[in-house]
């Protein structure tokens, strides 16, 4: 099998398996229970925690909350701070349903007022256009780190910096697709961030969000006041330890497995350019994990079924909004004609995807495009 | 080691682990993948939905929707139920803070009304008291099915059919401690039931809320849509891949279990009124599975930490509450006068809970009391 759509799930380390089973045997106890058991297991979470701030290069007082998936975390932000009458939001269309949703969401509730952070053609953010939007009223801005479908790089010390120079606004990074693979420490400028496990190796059902200290946010599930009262719930700690066994294993693999992925991509992407007549690579500055392209010819969807009788797997677009057929707005967000939504395709690989796997990919994707060719 | 705290989370069936790691493995993939690996997950996830509302005696249209927690579960409902203004809500303080906060938050954000169902001194709810409280501008009530300190198995059907012919209220169940332990299936007059995972032998991190057909519940996490859009987040398949196995033992060993679990409870029962001079049980109609009383001379924290240096592990109070020292609103709620809030202990058992840990549960106790006699 070969599965290169690690941008939606990545497989699980065997190192981070092992963990999980052992402590979903010996850490059965609820940690908030008033005995040893449930004790000894809220140390362990606290250990966690101090180990995570520092891989993300954060203070001891900040917090760093688990919650069910890096949906929540972003939900939890964009529903939790307190917004007044009139606060402007900043956001991008083309960023995760995850936070598109929950923000468009916020105008069923409060009277604010909603600004698109644009693109350019690259990718990038249109650094003149998001100049003019800030300004004192705004309030919040969301800004991802890694783009999950163009899997474009924000410069976001930047970014977050020229915000705080206008405004007061709480700055909300996305880092769901960076975390763990691309050499990152938080800036002074960024006062909350989602990232997840089951991009990295680690278990779905877990993700982190960091929250700098000070900061108030209101609580999405309210409860028994766990995760310092930001998070209401039973801790499911085997999967914090699975988690944490995953963020080990990134931090200690990353450097080396960037410079090999960048590898894999470039081949990838020149036996793309030289096979396939018209294909159109459309970002810049993007993330080795994820390789985004347009093949007019054909629609995705074709290309993606005769893949996977190969088993070999690709995707179309986000796993997220892959309901959306036809016109996709986030894709229009990222200024891909609408034309060409149906030609999307995304080959995304994991820090320990392997030459031969990417040599299989390339042979196969090869043959599927001659007999595609013969076809048309 | 003696484990007495099942009510708070349970020790993981070997049977549950091994597919929770086969899973993990194998099941790797983004269930919304446009791929055979998403679409296989996703054909995998609907025959356990299936599954699960057959076991609820729910409808085929009704959906099951997997959440993160029992606390997601209740927050969602509570949170998502459609309110105007001046509408009355019903919800017992003696429930698990997951019902308590969310409902006391509502205050916060609509003009609503909360009105407390109060409990008869055995922990029942007072059938007249109620009465009083339903008419039509009842929109929501939360019942809890079986008390998750007191233990008191309410009378679900004539509660539920008594609020509907009074108003077209919401009716909500938790039904945590009693899921997969007591006989039952639900009547037309339940809405929606909250039940978990990490309480019958499942894994933490994964839980249900079943939803009648037809209703409409604002979500709680917006994002990619997954959970027929009641629920975005990537799918963690493996945990629900897990909790269905846990369900299954549940109900094959369910009628076995009570039986065994009752006489336990009742050899317990006799020991501490044997051995332990004005102990008092303050409840009536209690699932077997939870034995609750007050020690009037000495404080539950005594007891707890002398059993818990014999490994013997039971609750002072219920692990989400934990952190109240002194006046518990939620004991107070349950009528127990507040001199004896620091007296309440609770023995908690899982259905695999054995003659050999119950008898050494009652050496140990044995033990403590005799040395704690001789201190006083």
């Amino acid at each position: 099998m070969n599965y290169f759509d690690y941008a939606a799930s990545s497989i699980i380390y065997p190192e981070v398996l092992e963990i999980l089973s052992k402590s979903h045997q010996e850490d059965f106890a609820n940690s908030s229970s008033q005995h040893i058991l449930g004790f000894e297991l809220q140390e362990k979470i606290n250990t966690i925690k101090d180990d995570f701030k520092k891989s993300l290069g954060a203070d001891k007082l900040d917090s760093v909350i688990f919650t069910s998936s890096a949906t929540e975390s972003n939900n939890t932000i964009i529903k939790g701070v307190t917004l007044d009458e009139n606060s402007v939001v900043l956001y991008c269309k083309g960023d995760h349903p995850s936070v598109v949703a929950p923000v468009e969401d916020l105008k069923n509730h409060t009277k604010i007022i909603l600004k698109e952070i644009k693109l350019n053609i690259d990718g990038t953010i249109d650094r003149d256009q998001f100049d003019s939007i800030l300004g004192p009223e705004v309030k919040l801005v969301i800004l991802t780190h890694v783009n999950n479908q163009s899997g474009v790089i924000q410069d976001l010390y930047t970014l977050s910096k020229l915000i705080k120079e206008k405004s007061s606004a709480h700055v909300h990074v996305d880092a769901v697709q960076s975390f763990g693979k691309i050499n990152f420490k938080l800036n002074p400028f960024i006062d909350s961030m989602s990232f997840t496990a089951h991009k990295i190796g680690g278990p779905k059902g877990i993700a982190g969000l960091f929250l700098k200290k000070g900061h108030k946010v209101k609580p999405l599930l309210l409860g028994g006041g766990q995760e310092e009262g930001f998070r209401s719930s039973t801790v499911a700690y085997p999967l914090i330890a699975g988690f944490h066994q995953a963020m080990k294993i990134a931090i200690q693999e990353r450097e080396e497995a960037f410079l090999k992925i960048e590898k894999h991509q470039l081949n990838i992407k020149l036996f793309l350019t030289q096979k396939v007549a018209n294909i159109q690579f459309p970002f810049l500055f993007t993330s080795p994990y994820i390789l985004s392209f347009i093949i007019p010819k054909i629609s995705s969807d074709v290309i993606l079924r005769h893949l996977e009788m190969r088993k070999v797997y690709i995707s179309s677009t986000s796993a997220c909004s892959s309901k959306i057929t036809g016109f996709n707005p986030s894709l229009m967000a990222l200024n891909i004609p609408e034309r060409f939504h149906k030609n999307f395709l995304r080959i995304s690989m994991g820090p320990r995807t392997t030459e031969s796997e990417v040599e299989s990919l390339i042979n196969e994707f090869n043959a599927v495009w001659e007999s595609l060719e013969r076809m048309l």
